[in-house]
């Protein structure tokens, strides 16, 4: 198959408008009359609100309004109908839970005046007992952060079983096990998030949001105030990063039009940096019980895990990432027994919410070690036993995945090759080098988690040949604009500069799901497609009249219908449309499509095919270990993914490099540090991100198994990049200095520890 | 039929918005990095360039940049490519031609510095004998506004003969003759002309303009900046007013690109209201000489009629109207003979524009004229003559207009009757009252002016039951969302608030021609129906699955789809939406629809059914004219109308009371008074509105002919109020003190000296 378009480098189409700084962001954007809010937050974790006295801040001239809980009518929100946006008033027995805890919000017609407003509110708290630690949180007596619920367990558990672990444990020839802590992350966007809410005169909404799932926020948010989605416009201006914090609805956007509505204004609220660091969501803490069971020849026999996730405050979307964590427990290796459970407590810390990879880095990190432990104990290689229990085409595993398209030992092959030339930099002194590798299984072909997994989109064709795609799909700086239109531009045989991408208002665009799942490129990719594809019937059926052959001996090369074996009869595609417009009874093209992809949602026993396609990928990971201070540096890194198709190259790559950058922040030096429930580090200043400078050379190779289902072949691959970083350098570190680290990030002390603490185990 | 949304009082949906202040006009919208444009214009009407010194005006601080002729490339734009936006330059040997004629443009951080930076530009100008009168203009030696046509008379001549008008003239029984003068005025929109232009990294353009046709702009933009229409985006924000004034494009726009393009950044241009007043398009100036043959019996023979248009500078879309001064002398009553000539004449007066009603003002206060000295002549009842000679359905007038439906007598009737119940007001001392009457005959149907006279229109429902109608068309403030939402609402049997209409934006919304010639409702109204039948049908299908059953044993009532017989089995439309949308392989309904109606262009000879449909409308005035003053009072309007059908009556009044109130100032009081192509009166303190306390009592009554090509039977009326006004005023003053006024406005002074004119020839 030869194409124009697909799989040539292409320059995202943002680009321009991004680095010269012509793109308004919701930050930039106002509207007559606007007011500025900002939102007074709990000092104490875990407190009951005796008292808010907002007179004074009221009486500093530009304020308009000042709400709290007892002002404002106000129903449940969230995964667990377990929130409320404005926490300490009647309806939630008059507490805060958690330092992120909203308790009053003020609109002013400034934001400088807003933020003075804050500082005026006088509130009288009663400091409560608070619990921070999970497992303290389920002993009899600890605090109940829910008291109604009289537990701290969250009634949310994912408990799966497939064959007979303790029999195949029992035999096996080796069994490994081990505990795994991950910490908080935060996705550190550098748009902060911000919503703005206008009420329009027939009692709708309008809301400008930061949102990465426009439909399912419609519909939450519309819930949370009490009316109906269709009552509810979104527009999501370009975001500055989402990274998954977008994939829910929070206080921020409920506030805004609580206070919108009191104040009769449109209002806005964005966050400051420090406060994105308090309140935007973050990846979820966990600790990962795992075993894993191998015969003597390295095939896997069993693999048993649990999971104990600390929920923070409030359920969020990022307490069901066990969905994803079982995946890949389930799923990442060829495993013929699995067992999976989960204790989802219910803290005073905070509550997360999605971030890219979704649980599968955690998971991963656990798998990964546990992969290198069993070679380890067998004496094997540690690419061989991946290659033995690798995934392959026709597999269908515990969970009922169907594994259609599959190169992960392709992807091992040739990170093993790649990480074996040597890098750039000479070896220091008192370095110890290492190597780890770590596979990748994720969902490549959307993921049914909600009952229609679908998207939509039009296109139109003007008489210039201009095409305007209006697609379900979010933009949130992943590139879907730029393969989105090389995909219609390819399926029509146009030129790519004459397809413009809609995208931002649900008023306008079709139904989508939102991005997630890294489904974009193939739910999204296919509506286009199908879209484009009978644009281009109608289009070849209208030339055939104008041309006076059958459609069928047409076809549309290179902006041209041309009749088939006879290339000199033809016409610019353009001039087609005119003669179809511009003439008595005449008409223009327009075309639609619906594509929901032949996946399953999960049984209640999370059993289904969820995707309806998967995505692979190997990296490995070559590091440098001064053993005397226990600063890891990673000088290269080789990623193998298996896309399907490579739709735009250097936007994959783009998408890898990015997704590495995050995993390497994610192993080494990234924590959101939380001590009793506070931030410890809500700054860019102590929240250590991986400096641009400090990239180690990377290698990416994009493996093309051209998936049946896909768009031209296409999987998903957003997350890819990510998810096996950490694992791949923990096991490097293994192999560097011998030890097993269990806990991210690879700080030098953490490291340093652990060598110190063998030393002092040897003696 | 019985409607549950057509016919019903409707409140405009943009009218709240409005009345509170939070319309965001494009006044009122800003870009990052914005620079604010202002024309520097000549002072003199004639002139030849011999220098332009901006150095002063470029070293003001603030001041980004200022273009002339000499430093942008330009090509020619406008009806007749005769003009460039920046005037002064080498391509049009360095003159200026009218006194509105753009010279500079400067682009700054501020309006204020912009406007100061004007001042700072020093013209030389070598002053050159103009040319203010069409007559003068033809006259051998006269100074010549275009050297290079070797002529000042346009190469553009509306000819048209049917019948034998000599013959008719010459046995007639009676004939009368006379020439009518009509003057300049302008559309006062409240809402000055805009544009701003920001080009994109990409080298595409997008434009926020205050244009009604966009796609016929989107395409002369792209024409006059050397590019192709698909690479500008066209956005069209509220405005406040344009009756005819953005058919066009004009410098404003172009310079705003231009502009944009020198300085690097996105500009705006808006003018102040004495620019408006000089630089925004008016109705054009024209001498109509008519006669017209009766036999004994009143019935009209013959017309022959020869316009002389004052082309002004430029020729511009005003300098067509005689089409439409054509289609009244021929077609507003039946006409066996008719003959129509045309002399257009550049002078070095301002060019005119689009205006409503688009030359049959100007026409009708012609033919009306006329009609009541027929009657005189004859010693006929003034209704009864223009009874005899109305059209009928089943008409095929001289030009090949084709009457499907017509309630022109009804509409006499009505108004005879109406006028003659006595108004409120007693009669003054001094005062003289008089009853005028006027018909009107327009398009209703769309108008064929350019090869497609089509509208798109798209529909997609939510799962929330909301649907969005994305039109083609234009809301420039004359109720076409509102009438639009509910076409679809009623065809779909579903809430009217549950339908958003989407307008604004060339690349979301499908082509349409534009807002003129009162085709909105009949055409984009057809392409909303069209697109919501479809969807109807696609939505009881997906029921027919839901509900088991047969689709034709659905309907779809009051919001529910209901088994025909059997109204207790139904379900709510959005769960059926919902139904088809979540589940595997589910879908969400979009439809889409194009309409072009079946009507033709003119052919050269200028015959051709222009229209699907024709719109009828009569009106009696009740005046009392002070004899001592002159001073005209209307006291009372009866004003009857064929609509088709009302489809929102209180829109449908609001139109007509709104024409009725410009076409009294036509009558009465506007005139831009110009003086050797200079504007003496560019302000509201001089340029007289009739006032809202000077409206007299209004009495509407709409006829409803339910036409069978139009949207549940409705036909255009926007330009229906305003035609006939000015016409029936000075019957009315006729009436009232027996002189014949042929000038236009019917200011004191003139009634007066009309009146002692006629003294005077008595003595």
């Amino acid at each position: 198959m030869s194409f124009s378009v697909i799989g040539k480098p292409t320059r995202k189409r943002d680009g321009l408008e991004k680095v010269t700084g012509r793109t308004q962001y919701l930050h930039d954007l106002a509207l007559p009359q606007l007011a500025h809010g900002a939102i007074l937050r709990t000092r104490f974790p875990h407190a009951r609100i005796l008292h808010i006295d907002t007179g004074r801040a009221e009486s500093l001239p530009g304020v308009l309004g000042v709400i709290t809980a007892a002002r404002v009518e106000q129903r449940p929100f969230g995964f667990a109908r377990d929130h409320l946006a404005l926490k300490g008033g009647p309806r939630d027995g008059g507490k805060v839970r958690c330092i992120r805890d909203e308790i009053a919000a003020v609109a002013a017609t400034s934001d400088a005046i807003a933020q003075e407003a804050l500082e005026l509110i006088t509130v009288e708290y009663e400091e409560l007992p608070a619990v921070f630690d999970p497992d303290a949180a389920l002993r009899p007596g600890a605090p109940l952060v829910h008291e109604e619920l009289g537990s701290n367990l969250v009634d949310l558990r994912y408990h799966f079983s497939h064959g007979d672990v303790d029999e195949a444990l029992a035999r096996a020839a080796v069994v490994v096990e081990g505990t795994y802590r991950l910490n908080y992350v935060t996705t550190a966007c550098l748009g902060t998030m911000a919503a703005m809410a206008s009420w329009n005169p027939d009692g709708t909404l309008t809301m400008w949001s930061t949102t990465q799932v426009p439909f399912l926020y419609q519909r939450a948010l519309a819930d949370a105030l009490g009316t109906t989605g269709d009552r509810v416009r979104v527009v999501q201006p370009p975001v500055g990063g989402n990274f998954g914090r977008g994939l829910d609805l929070y206080p921020i956007d409920i506030i805004a039009a609580l206070l919108a509505r009191h104040v009769g204004r449109p209002v806005k609220i964005a966050f400051e940096r420090l406060e994105e660091f308090i309140a935007s969501p973050t990846r979820e803490p966990c600790v990962i019980r795992m075993r894993t069971a191998a015969d003597g020849a390295g095939r896997l026999l069993a693999r048993d895990a649990h999971v104990v996730i600390d929920n923070g405050a409030y359920v969020s979307w990022g307490s069901t990432t066990p969905y994803v964590m079982l995946a890949t427990t389930a799923g990442l290796y060829r495993c013929p027994a699995v067992r999976f459970d989960t204790t989802i407590v219910y803290t005073n810390n905070l509550y997360s919410g999605s971030m890219r990879g979704y649980g599968n880095l955690e998971s991963t990190f656990a798998v990964e070690a546990q992969m290198d432990d069993l070679a380890e104990r067998l004496g094997m290689d540690r690419v061989a036993i991946r290659r033995l229990n690798a995934s392959q085409a026709g597999d269908v595993n515990p969970q009922g995945s169907v594994i259609t398209s599959c190169a992960m030992r392709e992807c091992l092959d040739w990170v093993e090759q790649a990480i074996a030339q040597p890098p750039a930099r000479q070896p220091r002194p008192g370095g110890k080098r290492g190597v780890g590798y770590a596979a990748m299984f994720h969902v490549g072909g959307g993921a049914r988690v909600y009952r229609s997994d679908g998207c939509g989109a039009i296109v139109k064709l003007d008489d210039f040949g201009a095409l305007s795609l209006l697609t379900g799909a979010s933009e949130i700086g992943q590139g879907s604009e730029t393969v989105l239109a090389m995909i219609v531009a390819e399926e029509l045989g146009v030129p790519l500069e004459r397809v413009a991408v809609i995208n931002s208002d649900t008023a306008v665009k079709p139904w989508d799901v939102g991005a997630h799942a890294s489904r974009t490129t193939f739910v999204a990719g296919n509506a286009a497609l199908l879209a484009a594809r009978e644009l281009k019937q109608k289009l070849l059926a209208l030339a055939a009249t104008v041309m006076d052959e059958r459609p069928g001996n047409l076809e549309l090369v290179e902006g041209r219908v041309r009749v088939k074996g006879h290339p000199e009869r033809s016409l610019p595609y353009e001039r087609v449309v005119r003669a179809g417009h511009f003439r008595a009874g005449g008409r223009t093209l327009v075309a639609e499509a619906f594509y929901d992809p032949p996946n399953e949602m999960l049984s209640k026993d999370l059993r289904g095919n969820v995707s309806a396609a998967y995505g692979f990928a190997a990296q490995a990971v070559l590091v440098e270990v001064d053993v005397a201070t226990g600063k890891v540096d990673v000088l290269k890194i080789a990623s193998a993914h298996d896309v399907g198709r490579a739709l735009n190259p250097p936007a994959a790559e783009g998408q890898i490099h990015g997704g590495i950058h995050m995993g390497l922040g994610y192993a080494l030096s990234e924590e959101l540090v939380i001590h009793e429930g506070r931030v410890l580090n809500p700054q860019f200043m102590e929240y250590a991100l991986v400096p641009a400078g400090d990239m180690p050379e990377v290698v990416i190779r994009l493996i093309e198994t051209v998936d049946e289902a896909g768009p031209f072949g296409a999987k998903g691959l957003g997350e890819s990049g990510v998810i096996p970083v950490a694992a791949a350098v923990a096991n490097a570190v293994k192999d560097a200095v011998g030890v097993r680290i269990t806990e991210l990030p690879l700080r030098p002390e953490r490291v340093h520890r652990a060598l110190a603490a063998r030393e002092s185990a040897k003696e």
